[in-house]
Protein backbone atom coordinates (compact mmCIF):
# COMPACT_ATOMS: atom_id res chain seq x y z
CA UNK A 1 0.00 0.00 0.00
CA UNK A 2 1.54 3.39 -0.86
CA UNK A 3 2.39 5.46 1.79
CA UNK A 4 0.28 8.66 0.89
CA UNK A 5 -2.61 6.43 1.85
CA UNK A 6 -4.45 7.31 4.80
CA UNK A 7 -5.45 5.74 7.89
CA UNK A 8 -9.39 5.16 7.35
CA UNK A 9 -8.50 3.39 3.50
CA UNK A 10 -5.94 1.16 4.46
CA UNK A 11 -7.91 -0.18 7.38
CA UNK A 12 -10.10 -0.76 5.06
CA UNK A 13 -8.51 -2.28 2.23
CA UNK A 14 -7.18 -4.64 5.32
CA UNK A 15 -10.53 -5.32 6.24
CA UNK A 16 -12.19 -6.06 2.81
CA UNK A 17 -9.20 -8.69 2.28
CA UNK A 18 -10.61 -10.67 5.51
CA UNK A 19 -13.74 -10.69 3.67
CA UNK A 20 -12.69 -11.74 0.72
CA UNK A 21 -10.20 -14.67 1.98
CA UNK A 22 -13.11 -16.05 4.19
CA UNK A 23 -15.32 -16.14 1.01
CA UNK A 24 -12.93 -17.74 -1.25
CA UNK A 25 -11.21 -20.23 1.04
CA UNK A 26 -13.38 -20.18 4.61
CA UNK A 27 -12.31 -18.34 8.06
CA UNK A 28 -9.21 -20.52 8.86
CA UNK A 29 -7.53 -19.59 5.75
CA UNK A 30 -7.88 -16.02 7.06
CA UNK A 31 -4.08 -14.88 8.84
CA UNK A 32 -2.17 -11.50 9.24
CA UNK A 33 0.13 -13.08 6.55
CA UNK A 34 -2.88 -14.16 4.28
CA UNK A 35 -4.63 -10.58 4.92
CA UNK A 36 -0.88 -8.68 4.66
CA UNK A 37 0.23 -10.61 1.10
CA UNK A 38 -3.67 -9.80 -0.12
CA UNK A 39 -3.42 -6.26 0.45
CA UNK A 40 0.57 -5.89 -0.75
CA UNK A 41 2.22 -5.53 2.48
CA UNK A 42 3.93 -6.57 5.40
CA UNK A 43 2.76 -8.15 8.21
CA UNK A 44 4.24 -5.60 10.53
CA UNK A 45 1.80 -2.96 8.32
CA UNK A 46 -1.15 -5.06 9.54
CA UNK A 47 -0.32 -5.12 12.71
CA UNK A 48 -0.20 -1.73 13.18
CA UNK A 49 -3.85 -1.26 11.94
CA UNK A 50 -5.38 -4.00 14.11
CA UNK A 51 -4.20 -5.20 17.37
CA UNK A 52 -4.69 -9.34 16.99
CA UNK A 53 -6.33 -11.55 13.97
CA UNK A 54 -9.46 -11.69 16.32
CA UNK A 55 -9.82 -7.78 16.45
CA UNK A 56 -9.49 -8.52 12.88
CA UNK A 57 -12.10 -10.48 12.51
CA UNK A 58 -14.40 -9.15 14.52
CA UNK A 59 -13.95 -5.44 12.85
CA UNK A 60 -14.20 -6.68 9.55
CA UNK A 61 -17.24 -9.12 9.83
CA UNK A 62 -18.94 -6.32 11.82
CA UNK A 63 -18.37 -3.85 8.87
CA UNK A 64 -18.97 -6.13 6.59
CA UNK A 65 -22.96 -7.53 8.16
CA UNK A 66 -23.42 -3.57 8.82
CA UNK A 67 -23.20 -2.93 5.44
CA UNK A 68 -26.08 -5.49 4.45
CA UNK A 69 -28.41 -3.83 6.96
CA UNK A 70 -27.90 -0.55 5.63
CA UNK A 71 -28.77 -2.17 2.48
CA UNK A 72 -31.97 -3.33 4.04
CA UNK A 73 -32.92 -0.72 5.19
CA UNK A 74 -32.14 1.12 1.67
CA UNK A 75 -34.63 -1.27 0.61
CA UNK A 76 -37.37 -1.28 2.95
CA UNK A 77 -37.26 2.70 3.01
CA UNK A 78 -40.78 4.53 2.82
CA UNK A 79 -42.56 1.42 3.16
CA UNK A 80 -44.21 -0.14 5.60
CA UNK A 81 -46.21 -3.15 6.64
CA UNK A 82 -46.75 -6.34 3.75
CA UNK A 83 -44.73 -3.99 1.47
CA UNK A 84 -42.01 -3.09 3.52
CA UNK A 85 -41.50 -6.88 4.44
CA UNK A 86 -41.53 -8.28 0.86
CA UNK A 87 -39.40 -6.12 -0.32
CA UNK A 88 -36.50 -6.84 2.51
CA UNK A 89 -36.87 -10.98 1.70
CA UNK A 90 -36.51 -9.87 -2.08
CA UNK A 91 -34.00 -8.17 -1.05
CA UNK A 92 -32.23 -10.76 0.72
CA UNK A 93 -32.59 -13.54 -1.66
CA UNK A 94 -31.67 -11.42 -5.03
CA UNK A 95 -29.73 -8.61 -4.38
CA UNK A 96 -26.23 -9.63 -2.43
CA UNK A 97 -23.78 -10.80 -4.37
CA UNK A 98 -22.70 -14.54 -4.48
CA UNK A 99 -19.43 -13.44 -2.41
CA UNK A 100 -21.46 -11.96 0.27
CA UNK A 101 -23.40 -14.81 0.08
CA UNK A 102 -20.38 -17.56 0.27
CA UNK A 103 -18.77 -14.78 3.17
CA UNK A 104 -22.42 -15.45 5.20
CA UNK A 105 -22.47 -19.27 4.48
CA UNK A 106 -18.53 -19.17 5.83
CA UNK A 107 -18.98 -17.25 8.50
CA UNK A 108 -22.67 -19.63 9.79
CA UNK A 109 -20.25 -22.51 9.30
CA UNK A 110 -17.16 -20.97 11.51
CA UNK A 111 -19.05 -19.87 14.68
CA UNK A 112 -18.92 -22.50 16.68
CA UNK A 113 -16.25 -22.68 19.06
CA UNK A 114 -15.42 -18.86 17.69
CA UNK A 115 -17.05 -16.62 20.56
CA UNK A 116 -16.90 -13.29 18.82
CA UNK A 117 -17.58 -14.43 15.46
CA UNK A 118 -20.63 -16.01 16.74
CA UNK A 119 -21.66 -12.69 19.27
CA UNK A 120 -21.19 -10.75 15.36
CA UNK A 121 -23.88 -13.87 14.07
CA UNK A 122 -26.20 -12.62 16.88
CA UNK A 123 -26.29 -9.35 16.64
CA UNK A 124 -26.92 -9.61 12.91
CA UNK A 125 -29.44 -12.18 13.60
CA UNK A 126 -31.21 -10.23 16.60
CA UNK A 127 -31.35 -7.38 14.50
CA UNK A 128 -32.71 -9.10 11.35
CA UNK A 129 -35.29 -11.40 13.41
CA UNK A 130 -36.76 -8.14 14.95
CA UNK A 131 -36.79 -6.80 11.96
CA UNK A 132 -38.86 -9.18 10.14
CA UNK A 133 -41.71 -9.89 13.15
CA UNK A 134 -42.27 -6.46 13.51
CA UNK A 135 -42.94 -6.46 9.70
CA UNK A 136 -44.72 -9.44 10.22
CA UNK A 137 -47.19 -7.91 12.93
CA UNK A 138 -47.25 -4.84 10.98
CA UNK A 139 -48.67 -6.92 8.35
CA UNK A 140 -51.46 -8.51 10.20
CA UNK A 141 -49.93 -11.78 10.63
CA UNK A 142 -51.52 -13.96 12.78
CA UNK A 143 -48.55 -16.32 13.65
CA UNK A 144 -45.24 -13.99 13.43
CA UNK A 145 -43.14 -16.42 15.53
CA UNK A 146 -43.50 -19.55 12.81
CA UNK A 147 -43.79 -17.10 10.11
CA UNK A 148 -40.48 -15.59 10.52
CA UNK A 149 -39.07 -19.42 11.18
CA UNK A 150 -40.61 -20.11 7.27
CA UNK A 151 -39.04 -16.46 6.15
CA UNK A 152 -35.30 -17.04 7.75
CA UNK A 153 -35.74 -20.73 6.31
CA UNK A 154 -36.41 -19.52 2.76
CA UNK A 155 -33.67 -16.98 2.72
CA UNK A 156 -31.53 -19.98 4.08
CA UNK A 157 -32.31 -22.28 1.68
CA UNK A 158 -32.02 -19.64 -1.26
CA UNK A 159 -28.68 -18.80 -0.33
CA UNK A 160 -27.31 -22.17 -0.45
CA UNK A 161 -29.01 -23.72 -2.96
CA UNK A 162 -27.11 -22.23 -5.62
CA UNK A 163 -23.81 -23.48 -4.10
CA UNK A 164 -25.53 -26.52 -4.00
CA UNK A 165 -26.41 -26.57 -7.62
CA UNK A 166 -22.97 -25.23 -8.74
CA UNK A 167 -24.76 -21.64 -10.00
CA UNK A 168 -27.18 -19.12 -8.51
CA UNK A 169 -30.85 -20.32 -9.33
CA UNK A 170 -32.19 -17.85 -11.81
CA UNK A 171 -34.10 -14.44 -10.19
CA UNK A 172 -37.66 -16.07 -11.96
CA UNK A 173 -36.67 -19.23 -10.11
CA UNK A 174 -36.63 -17.45 -6.64
CA UNK A 175 -39.13 -15.34 -7.66
CA UNK A 176 -41.36 -18.31 -7.71
CA UNK A 177 -40.38 -20.06 -4.96
CA UNK A 178 -40.68 -16.60 -2.87
CA UNK A 179 -44.19 -16.18 -4.63
CA UNK A 180 -45.15 -19.75 -3.26
CA UNK A 181 -43.73 -19.32 0.78
CA UNK A 182 -45.81 -15.90 0.33
CA UNK A 183 -48.82 -17.93 -0.44
CA UNK A 184 -48.59 -19.54 3.01
CA UNK A 185 -48.52 -16.48 5.28
CA UNK A 186 -51.22 -14.97 6.65
CA UNK A 187 -50.75 -11.09 5.48
CA UNK B 1 -2.59 -47.96 13.20
CA UNK B 2 -1.73 -50.83 15.02
CA UNK B 3 -0.09 -53.28 11.88
CA UNK B 4 -3.00 -56.25 12.19
CA UNK B 5 -5.71 -53.76 10.85
CA UNK B 6 -6.64 -54.94 7.57
CA UNK B 7 -6.39 -52.80 4.31
CA UNK B 8 -9.98 -52.01 4.23
CA UNK B 9 -10.54 -50.77 7.88
CA UNK B 10 -7.22 -48.65 7.39
CA UNK B 11 -8.81 -46.98 4.37
CA UNK B 12 -11.96 -46.57 6.29
CA UNK B 13 -10.14 -44.72 8.87
CA UNK B 14 -8.37 -42.49 6.58
CA UNK B 15 -11.69 -41.76 4.43
CA UNK B 16 -13.53 -41.19 8.47
CA UNK B 17 -10.77 -38.86 9.12
CA UNK B 18 -11.09 -36.86 5.63
CA UNK B 19 -14.88 -36.35 6.50
CA UNK B 20 -14.22 -35.35 10.23
CA UNK B 21 -11.36 -32.53 9.15
CA UNK B 22 -14.05 -31.38 6.45
CA UNK B 23 -16.92 -30.83 8.84
CA UNK B 24 -15.14 -29.17 11.39
CA UNK B 25 -12.43 -27.26 9.81
CA UNK B 26 -13.30 -27.07 5.68
CA UNK B 27 -11.58 -29.10 2.82
CA UNK B 28 -9.15 -26.61 2.62
CA UNK B 29 -8.01 -28.25 5.87
CA UNK B 30 -7.69 -31.59 4.33
CA UNK B 31 -4.42 -32.94 3.42
CA UNK B 32 -2.38 -35.96 3.03
CA UNK B 33 -0.44 -34.47 6.49
CA UNK B 34 -3.64 -33.88 8.62
CA UNK B 35 -5.45 -36.94 7.69
CA UNK B 36 -1.56 -38.99 8.76
CA UNK B 37 -1.67 -37.05 11.84
CA UNK B 38 -5.86 -37.51 12.76
CA UNK B 39 -5.51 -41.43 11.95
CA UNK B 40 -2.10 -41.67 14.04
CA UNK B 41 -0.05 -42.76 11.27
CA UNK B 42 3.05 -41.39 9.05
CA UNK B 43 1.97 -39.76 5.14
CA UNK B 44 3.71 -42.53 3.79
CA UNK B 45 1.23 -45.26 5.20
CA UNK B 46 -1.78 -42.91 3.71
CA UNK B 47 -0.15 -42.37 0.21
CA UNK B 48 0.26 -46.31 0.46
CA UNK B 49 -3.70 -46.63 0.43
CA UNK B 50 -4.29 -43.62 -1.47
CA UNK B 51 -2.35 -42.47 -4.92
CA UNK B 52 -3.22 -39.00 -4.15
CA UNK B 53 -5.05 -35.65 -2.29
CA UNK B 54 -7.51 -35.79 -5.50
CA UNK B 55 -8.54 -39.35 -5.20
CA UNK B 56 -8.51 -39.73 -1.39
CA UNK B 57 -11.17 -36.31 -1.28
CA UNK B 58 -13.14 -37.91 -4.16
CA UNK B 59 -12.90 -41.34 -2.23
CA UNK B 60 -14.00 -40.29 0.91
CA UNK B 61 -17.08 -37.79 -0.51
CA UNK B 62 -18.18 -40.43 -2.77
CA UNK B 63 -18.37 -42.68 0.39
CA UNK B 64 -20.08 -39.97 2.55
CA UNK B 65 -22.48 -39.47 -0.16
CA UNK B 66 -23.30 -43.10 -1.01
CA UNK B 67 -24.18 -43.89 3.22
CA UNK B 68 -26.61 -40.78 3.27
CA UNK B 69 -28.15 -42.42 0.15
CA UNK B 70 -28.35 -45.70 1.76
CA UNK B 71 -30.03 -43.79 4.81
CA UNK B 72 -32.46 -42.47 2.35
CA UNK B 73 -33.26 -45.55 1.10
CA UNK B 74 -33.82 -47.01 3.87
CA UNK B 75 -36.30 -44.54 5.29
CA UNK B 76 -38.46 -45.07 2.17
CA UNK B 77 -38.40 -48.74 2.37
CA UNK B 78 -41.84 -50.26 1.99
CA UNK B 79 -43.48 -47.36 1.03
CA UNK B 80 -44.73 -45.53 -1.98
CA UNK B 81 -46.10 -42.17 -3.37
CA UNK B 82 -46.74 -39.06 -0.53
CA UNK B 83 -45.92 -41.57 2.38
CA UNK B 84 -42.39 -42.31 0.71
CA UNK B 85 -42.02 -38.35 0.03
CA UNK B 86 -42.87 -37.44 3.47
CA UNK B 87 -40.48 -39.93 4.90
CA UNK B 88 -37.54 -38.97 2.52
CA UNK B 89 -38.18 -34.90 3.64
CA UNK B 90 -38.24 -36.24 7.34
CA UNK B 91 -35.28 -37.72 6.93
CA UNK B 92 -33.47 -35.25 5.30
CA UNK B 93 -34.25 -32.81 7.73
CA UNK B 94 -34.07 -34.61 11.20
CA UNK B 95 -31.82 -37.83 11.28
CA UNK B 96 -28.97 -36.73 9.78
CA UNK B 97 -26.14 -35.36 12.79
CA UNK B 98 -25.06 -32.14 12.61
CA UNK B 99 -21.41 -33.76 11.52
CA UNK B 100 -22.96 -34.75 8.51
CA UNK B 101 -24.80 -31.54 8.04
CA UNK B 102 -21.50 -29.59 8.64
CA UNK B 103 -19.96 -31.59 5.88
CA UNK B 104 -22.23 -31.48 3.55
CA UNK B 105 -22.03 -27.35 3.13
CA UNK B 106 -18.63 -27.41 3.76
CA UNK B 107 -18.44 -29.50 0.81
CA UNK B 108 -21.47 -27.38 -0.63
CA UNK B 109 -19.42 -24.33 -0.50
CA UNK B 110 -15.89 -25.65 -1.88
CA UNK B 111 -17.13 -27.21 -5.28
CA UNK B 112 -16.50 -24.06 -6.77
CA UNK B 113 -12.78 -24.75 -8.81
CA UNK B 114 -13.20 -28.02 -7.94
CA UNK B 115 -14.10 -30.33 -10.56
CA UNK B 116 -13.40 -33.46 -8.65
CA UNK B 117 -15.71 -32.37 -5.52
CA UNK B 118 -18.56 -30.58 -8.00
CA UNK B 119 -18.73 -33.92 -10.05
CA UNK B 120 -19.64 -36.21 -6.71
CA UNK B 121 -22.11 -33.75 -5.29
CA UNK B 122 -23.79 -33.16 -8.96
CA UNK B 123 -23.89 -37.15 -8.64
CA UNK B 124 -25.82 -36.97 -5.39
CA UNK B 125 -28.05 -34.24 -6.42
CA UNK B 126 -29.36 -35.94 -9.73
CA UNK B 127 -29.90 -38.69 -7.60
CA UNK B 128 -31.97 -36.88 -5.24
CA UNK B 129 -33.59 -34.72 -7.34
CA UNK B 130 -34.79 -37.83 -9.65
CA UNK B 131 -35.68 -39.71 -6.40
CA UNK B 132 -37.68 -36.20 -5.52
CA UNK B 133 -39.35 -35.84 -8.55
CA UNK B 134 -40.47 -39.38 -8.85
CA UNK B 135 -42.41 -39.53 -5.52
CA UNK B 136 -43.90 -36.11 -6.23
CA UNK B 137 -45.21 -37.58 -9.61
CA UNK B 138 -46.17 -40.96 -7.66
CA UNK B 139 -48.18 -39.10 -4.95
CA UNK B 140 -50.13 -36.72 -7.94
CA UNK B 141 -48.11 -33.52 -8.14
CA UNK B 142 -49.74 -31.40 -10.31
CA UNK B 143 -46.13 -29.18 -10.92
CA UNK B 144 -43.10 -31.50 -9.65
CA UNK B 145 -40.45 -29.33 -11.07
CA UNK B 146 -41.57 -26.58 -8.77
CA UNK B 147 -42.45 -28.57 -5.89
CA UNK B 148 -38.93 -30.33 -5.93
CA UNK B 149 -37.59 -26.65 -5.52
CA UNK B 150 -39.72 -25.67 -2.56
CA UNK B 151 -38.61 -29.32 -0.89
CA UNK B 152 -34.90 -28.77 -1.70
CA UNK B 153 -35.08 -25.12 -0.63
CA UNK B 154 -36.86 -26.22 2.62
CA UNK B 155 -34.00 -28.79 3.13
CA UNK B 156 -31.09 -26.58 2.32
CA UNK B 157 -32.92 -23.91 4.33
CA UNK B 158 -33.00 -26.18 7.83
CA UNK B 159 -29.44 -27.70 7.29
CA UNK B 160 -28.30 -23.86 7.52
CA UNK B 161 -30.70 -22.77 10.28
CA UNK B 162 -29.13 -24.79 12.95
CA UNK B 163 -25.77 -23.28 11.94
CA UNK B 164 -27.16 -19.86 11.84
CA UNK B 165 -28.60 -19.73 14.93
CA UNK B 166 -25.76 -21.69 16.80
CA UNK B 167 -27.75 -24.86 17.51
CA UNK B 168 -30.15 -27.32 15.37
CA UNK B 169 -33.90 -26.01 15.72
CA UNK B 170 -35.56 -28.26 18.01
CA UNK B 171 -37.15 -31.72 15.95
CA UNK B 172 -40.90 -30.15 17.08
CA UNK B 173 -39.83 -26.53 15.21
CA UNK B 174 -38.62 -28.54 12.11
CA UNK B 175 -41.55 -30.53 11.97
CA UNK B 176 -44.02 -27.25 12.28
CA UNK B 177 -42.26 -25.42 9.23
CA UNK B 178 -42.19 -28.55 7.43
CA UNK B 179 -46.00 -29.44 8.13
CA UNK B 180 -46.28 -25.73 6.62
CA UNK B 181 -44.34 -26.22 3.62
CA UNK B 182 -46.21 -29.59 2.93
CA UNK B 183 -49.30 -27.37 2.88
CA UNK B 184 -48.24 -25.60 -0.29
CA UNK B 185 -47.70 -28.83 -1.61
CA UNK B 186 -50.29 -30.15 -4.18
CA UNK B 187 -49.91 -33.89 -2.86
Amino acid sequence: MPRQVDHAARLEAVEDAVVAIAADAGFDTVTIRAVAKHVGASTSVVTHYVGSREELLRNAVRRELDSRRAEADAATEGLDGQAALRAVVEWAVLSPTERSHRFWLALVLHTAGHPTLRGELNRFNRWWNQRIERLLREAGSADPDREADLISLFVDGIVVSGFDAGEPWTPERRTTLLDAVWATLSV
